[in-house]
């Protein structure tokens, strides 16, 4: 799901729809915040473009990035595509 | 799932954890929103009890409430509960 | 803003509609799951009642009631109500 | 606040933190749902990047994306900044 590319992890997630997609970012958002690590993110309707890195440790890939990612994943799952 | 009770319809749900309830929340809050109907809801934690009644028609059960209902059941549907 | 009345502070919140309404409970929501501290929260259209007590505590009001309470307050500030 | 560029609306929002400006993300989200036109942005942390056009009408700027920026705009407003 997730490719490590220009130091982020990168991965694109497709819903049915936009209410689809923005209750995924919903979900990601609160894991994030209570992380305190924060995705740079994009949607457009039906599609979320995810980008992880470490602002901190100078814009690379760090366990923080890893961890989130992972739970983005399994937030994913539920999701049939 | 739901069930007539008081003039209203009635049902509760259960998720994983705060964060996958109140993403629940959000995609029915999309659809409420679009189509001008509201639900009456609360939640704690890691349940959602939602109450369905139609304001303008004194507050019974009408055709609004089905099919909000419906369109809730559906996006219930991809939880794994 | 807040009283305290059968062990909870409790408070209601009312906003210009739905989607303001919504959106002050995702500011909230951030926040409380940052805090791991979940509200007991209803709303209906443009009107969202809270609920705060300490479950682990024996459902009393204690100082993680209080600090959430403080946060809600500062987010709702800026409702011009 | 708005600039017309590249046959986009585009604007750029900032806010106190992450929990701000996804509040602020989930008022415009209900609004964007409601009418069915839904906006290309972005996020990272404290700040949200919004570009709107018609995909429909060949992806230009017509009253749709107008009607949005305002509603958006209004949004906006309540935010101290």
């Amino acid at each position: 799901m997730w490719k490590e590319e220009n130091n982020c992890l990168q991965a694109t997630f497709r819903f049915r729809d936009f209410a689809e997609a923005f209750a995924f970012m919903t979900e990601v958002a609160l894991h994030a915040e209570k992380q305190n690590h924060h995705p740079n993110w994009s949607n457009v309707w039906n599609t979320v473009e995810i980008r992880l890195s470490t602002h901190d440790a100078g814009n690379i890939v760090t366990d923080k990035d890893r961890k989130l990612a992972g739970v983005i994943e399994q937030i994913f799952q539920k999701y049939p595509g």
